[in-house]
Order: structure tokens, then sequence, then C-alpha cells
């Protein structure tokens, strides 16, 4: 296939799954953006900024290469956060696509700044253990490069608890919201709704339950592991 | 009727029924599933695994022996859930259809362990006290035959409190989320609703009233038996 | 008008109001009913007994004196709850139409028996004062004449505390849910509506401030008093 | 343009903006209004009081003079809240256009008579800071000129805090509901439904994490510089 039908491609898919947020009620106005890497060409394609998802084109998807320069003339300016994608591709490279949104539940557990424990198998079919809360970014850090700065944090949140990014697919970003990825954009937007119901889920566990805990780890890889990887046997 | 015409009308309800759970809100992506027994004919139909609500089709309701053996050549495979399935139909002989779903109220009290207690007349219009949580799995119990363990420790929550199926037609499973039963399909699909819109309430009841209780047993008595038994006189 | 004509158009209004429960999101299954009175004509109409909204017909509504004896031959029975309809009517002498739902937030409150306080102008706009709860009912209450002893825990509420009906119109029944009331079909509705929503928003005000109190009497007094008596100036 | 031209461009944004609002879910029956002033022109377009949003015509705005008198014959009554536009406009000379609902979450702050810390970047993307609470009104400010009163109370707060009304586009009125402003009718329609949205995550988070803080100030800096003023870099 030409460089030009797949990044065709990639837009139609990028488009799409950006329209998915606010159907999927993940999506306000217009915060939030989705995008996808191809490795082999060295592009990104990633929502315009500010753009009114009623208004949005498929044309319109700005196409950048991998350190997030612009590619094509007459480009609209990329979403603000290109930058800290540009960095979860490079740190994480088994991931293809990438998702920010501020979805209602999943900001309130980033803004409560904990990490999202497993309290139950809603939880495990997806997240392979706590969904991590990063730590909150530094003066430095937001003065200079913030949103690169925010990708950096994310990776080094992953790096120091050892986790696997297509294992645990999201992280809450203290104070400000989630991020999710995924192998296709449409996985990694589905990764989103599962974040937010699942945080919706936790925050009234607690209050049911003020003294619950993590579910075993017996039954987190039970889960995890019928939905993921070589012994896996849920689906077609 | 001949056989293939029962099977076929058994396929419809089954595939109408799980298409309502996303209707109702009930679930969400593929977390659900509907199944209905035929004990004369020695059949369940059940929904297959990991098929999206939009794609299913009638013809894709899988077909099983009571043992959850496949009796259709290209069939799908069936919910994972199946052996649950089969363990609650084999124990509850008066149950002729059985839904799984991840609700998000009901996911909410499965998950903080607790029976849902019946505090108010909505509660005993369908479930004739409190709706049971089930003691967790035994690691044990997870690593081998989980979703069969899964049946059997809801038949044992019901016999060691000496609860009839019919009475009290869903459960939740501790770490989990609900099953619900009922006299066909639709039936246990409504029983699903009930229960989460219950688990809602009850949850919200004690926010408001931290020392509320489970109401007098003879007001539970007069709302459950004017909807069920001989002396019903609700509706036509 | 004919005696003929007059009964079509209640059951027209009485139909519509029971239609909108449901499309308000008040009702789930068939949860609730709408009943309205003429006095003159010594007539109630009101919902069938367990009907369906999706199945319901206009000449389905049941047709009952005031005592609520059947008038009409081949009649549906009448909604279970007829008889406290009937109390509240004979007792509540200026309210015209009545509504019982087990509408989300409006269970909460009353399943937590607790009065409804006003903690701002929303509630005010509507309701001239606290929506009081009733006392639960006792044994003999709940045996013998259930639904009649619910009008009359109504009505003793309203009179011990010295409410008119149309300044307060709705209650909660403790452990049940709320009945609301007003001059039509639709107004009852509407309060039922107003009612739910007030129930929500007190119930979550108390959790961001567990120490707030009812609004001043001279603000209660200002919200009613604009949009309802002599002194009104709002609407056209 | 002709003076008529502007006020019928006025009268179907205004138009446009009420019917946002039910469509947005900030709205329940007739509780909004949206109001818009020209002040070359020394006009303000309102919605009409107390007309439902299904049956409400463009032609039906109501056209005042800068002090809320009616300008055009035939005129329906104006919202009853017009006296609290009218002294938001002749204080915040730079806003254009205001917009109050009693919309759920905004309410639920204003009941509970608490500013809205920003602990998120969500708040920040939008206001610069707390949106603060008024003090309840007095009785003497009640009795006499109610909705002037409540426009001068905002004001005060705004005053004695040393706020621009357009770096917080938003107040909560102690007991009573919010009321938002911008440039355009819908941009103040859109502060509403961000408004809301924050007052709903800012209460569950604190729920989460009961010993939340507000974001540091340089978060707060970043974001809200990010999409306003000179250094904006969000959007096209």
């Amino acid at each position: 296939m030409s460089r030009e039908l797949i990044i065709e491609e990639m837009k139609e898919r990028v488009f799409q799954a950006n329209l998915e947020l606010p159907r999927l009620g993940l999506v306000k106005l217009t915060w939030g953006n989705v995008s996808e890497i191809n490795r082999e060409l060295g592009v990104i394609v990633i929502k315009p900024s500010g753009v009114s998802y009623d208004a949005m084109k498929v044309s319109q998807m700005v196409v950048t290469d991998l350190e997030g320069n612009l590619l094509e003339k007459k480009s609209l300016k990329p979403s603000s956060d290109l930058a800290t994608h540009v960095v979860l591709y490079r740190e994480f490279t088994d991931v293809q696509a990438v998702v920010h949104t501020h979805s209602t539940n999943a900001v309130m557990w980033a803004q409560a700044g904990y990490d999202l424990k497993a309290y139950g198998t809603t939880h495990a079919d997806t997240f392979y253990g706590s969904v991590p809360c990063t730590r909150t970014l530094t003066k430095e850090e937001v003065l200079d490069n913030y949103e690169e700065n925010t990708g950096k944090v994310i990776v080094e949140t992953f790096n120091e608890r050892n986790i696997k990014p297509l294992e645990i697919p999201g992280v809450l970003v203290s104070g400000h919201g989630p991020f999710t990825w995924g192998n296709t954009p449409s996985k990694a937007v589905e990764n989103s709704l599962i974040l937010d119901e699942v945080c919706l889920m936790a925050k009234e566990t607690e209050k049911i339950n003020q003294r619950v805990v993590d579910i075993p780890k017996f039954l987190l890889d039970k889960h995890y592991l019928r939905k993921h990887g070589k012994s896996a046997y849920y689906g077609q």
C-alpha cells in the first residue's frame, strides 16, 4: 500500500475514534483527542486543536513526524497535547494509539490523586493491577515543555513501578485526567470507556464499604489472563 | 412443535433478551450474557462469547446440552460464563433463564462484598428479603473450573441460607457482579434491571441515613405477596 | 359537555400523564400511576394495574366512583394503589390529580425516612417548606387495608403539621416512595419531577456540607410567593 | 446594519442559546434564562418568563432598554430574573451575555454555600481560580428588589475579592444557583455547562479524597493561560 493510502486510512481511523468519544459520553465540548502512530512510516496522525466534534472533517486530521513536526501544508494546528502523545509513543514502543479525555469519573480520581485499585473483575478484565496516578508535576516541569513533561511523568510512573504499558493500558495524571492507549485507536477508546466505568465503580464501592481491599492476586490473574495472552479463552 | 422449531424460538428469545441489556443500560461492550434452558429437550441456548451486540445475529446463539457441550456444527464458542449457567440450571430446577451483567450499581455492591438489604418496597416487590452476596472464591476454586465454581458458590449461598431461588431471583458474586434468573429470558433481564436499581437506591439511602435498617417483615411480606403467589392481587 | 365526553377527556389526560412518567425517567417498568378526579360527576379515572406503558391504550384507563368501585363493564383492574388515591381525594378536597412513582431519588429519601428540607430556591419555588416523610405504618395498618392506610397516614401527617396540600404538593411515604398531586394530571406529574430533582439536590448538598441548614424563612416565602398566590409575578 | 436587523439577530442568538439549555441537560421545565446586551444600541434581549422551551418562539424574546424597561408593544413579560441581568451588565462592562440555570450540580454547591475550588485542569481551563459563592442575602435584600439585589451581591462578591468577571465567568448564589456569562450567548451557555461539570467533579473528588487541596498556582496559570490571553496556544 502506498504511503498516501496508509495515511488516509490512519486519518479515517483517528477521525472515527475521535467522534466515538462524545458518542460514548467521554468527552464534552473539545476536551479530548486521539492519535495513531505508524513507526515504519515515521508518522503520527492526531486530532486538530480545539475543533468542535460536530464540524470536524477527516481531512482535518493532522499528520506529523515522530517528533511532532507538521508534515502537511495547510495543516491545522495539532492537539495541544501532541507532545504528550509523542513521548508515550517514543517510550511505550508497543503502543499504536493514544487517547486523552476529561471523562468525568476518571478526572475525579485524577483530581483525588490516588491510584485506582482493582476492586473487582470488571477492572481485572482490562487492567492487570492498579491503574497508577502520577505524581504532581513540579513548577519547572509545568513552566517549560509542560505537555512533554506530562508524557515523561507518565513514563516515569510506569518505569518506577515496572508496569508493562499494554498490561495496564491507562494512567491518571494527578490533578488533570486520564490517558489510555492500545493497539488501535478504537481499542484505546474502549480502554478510556472502561477506565471511566471502573473509576465510577471503585468510587462508589469505597463509599459502601470503607474498608474494601483489592481482589486477591489469583482472581486478578484469572480474569486478566482469560482475556489476554496465550491462555486467553474469552471471545471467538 | 418440532425440536427444531422450539430451539429456533429459544434462540429468538435469548437473542432479544441479550439485545435488551445494552438498551436498558445494564451492559457496556460485551459484558453480559443471557441463556434459556429447556429441560425436556435437554437444551441450553446462550449468547456467544465476546460478540458485540451491534453485530450479533439470532443464528449465532449457541446451543448446548445440559452439561454445556456444543450441539451444533459451525457453532461459535459460547459465553465464557456458560459453566456458571449450567450449575444454576442443574441446582435451581425451577429456573428457566439466567442473566449475567456487570451493571454499574450491582457491581458496586458486589465489590463492596455486602448483602443488599431490603430498605424499601421497591426491593420487596421483587426480592423476598436481602439479596445475598456470596463469599469470595478460594484460590483453588479460581484456579480450576472457575466458572463452574462461581455457580457452586451461588448455590452454596442459597442452600446455607435456605433461600428459594425464585423468591430472591438474583445474587451478588463477591468482587465480581450480579446474576439474576427467572421463568423466561425477559423476566430474568427485568430482574437484572430491578436489582441494579435497588442497589442504587440502597447505596444512596445509606448515605442519607447511616443508621437505616431493613423494612419490617410485615411490610416485606405485604409487598412481595401482593405481587407473587396465591394471594397476589397486582396486575391483570 | 356530556358525562361521556368529560370522562373521555379525563381518560386522555390520565393516559398522557401516565406516559409522561417513563419519558421523564420517573418510572421504570410499571412502577407508577396517575389518576384524576371529577367530584361533581363522582368519577375517578386511574391507570390499570401492571399494564406496561408500551402496550397501554387510552381506552384501558379505569373509571371508578369516589369510593373506588368500578363503573364500566369489561374494565381492567385499577392500579393496586387506587385506595390510596381515594383517601387523598376525600381528605384533600382541593386536589384534582394524584401521582405515585418509585422515582429513584425520592425513593432514596423515603427509604431513609427523613423529611426533605428546603435547602434552596429550587425547592422553595414549588414546595412551601419541608416535604414531610410519614411515619412507618404499623403491622395492623399493613395487614388490613394497606393501600387505604397509606392514604390515611399521609393525611395524618399533613393534619398533624397543619400543612395545606396544595402548598406542599407531595409527600414521602416512609420505606416506600413519593406521592404528589396538583390541579391537573400534568401538574401533578410536574410536581413528581420536581420532587425527584430536589431530593437529588438535597442529598448531594448534605454530602458537600454536612452542616447545611434550611434556607431562611424570608427566602422561602419570596420564592414560593413569587410563583404562587395573589402576589405571584412569575410567568405570563 | 439597521437597529431592527441587529435586534432580530440578537433575538435569534438568545432564542437558540435558551434552547441549548435543556438540550445540554442544564435546565428542566422553565428553570433558566439567557440574555444578550448591545450597549451601543441600549438594548437587552432576554427569554420571556415561564414560557416552556417546547412552545417558545424566536419572536417571543423580550426586548428591553438597559434599565430593563420593555421596548416592544405586545411584549411578553421578561424573565423574572431580568433585574439580576441588568445589574450584571451595568457593573460587568465587558460581559455581553448572561445565563441563569438551576443545573443540578451547580445548585448543589450553591445550596452547600461553599466556593468551588480548582481541583484540576478541567476547572483551570475556564475558571482562573475558585468560583465564588456569594453570601446569603439579608431579609431586607430579599423583601425589596430581590432580583436586583441578587445582582448586587454577585458584584459585591467579585469586587471584594478583586476578580475580573471574564477571568472567572460564573458565580454560585448561595442557596439558589449559578449565573454564568461570556462574550456571546453561546459562550455563556458553554460556561454554564462547564461550571456544572466542574461542580460534579469537585464534589466527587472531595468524597474520594477528603483532604484534597487546590492545584498549585503554577498549574492553574498554565492551563488558564494556554487557553486565554496573549500567550494562548490552544485552538486554531
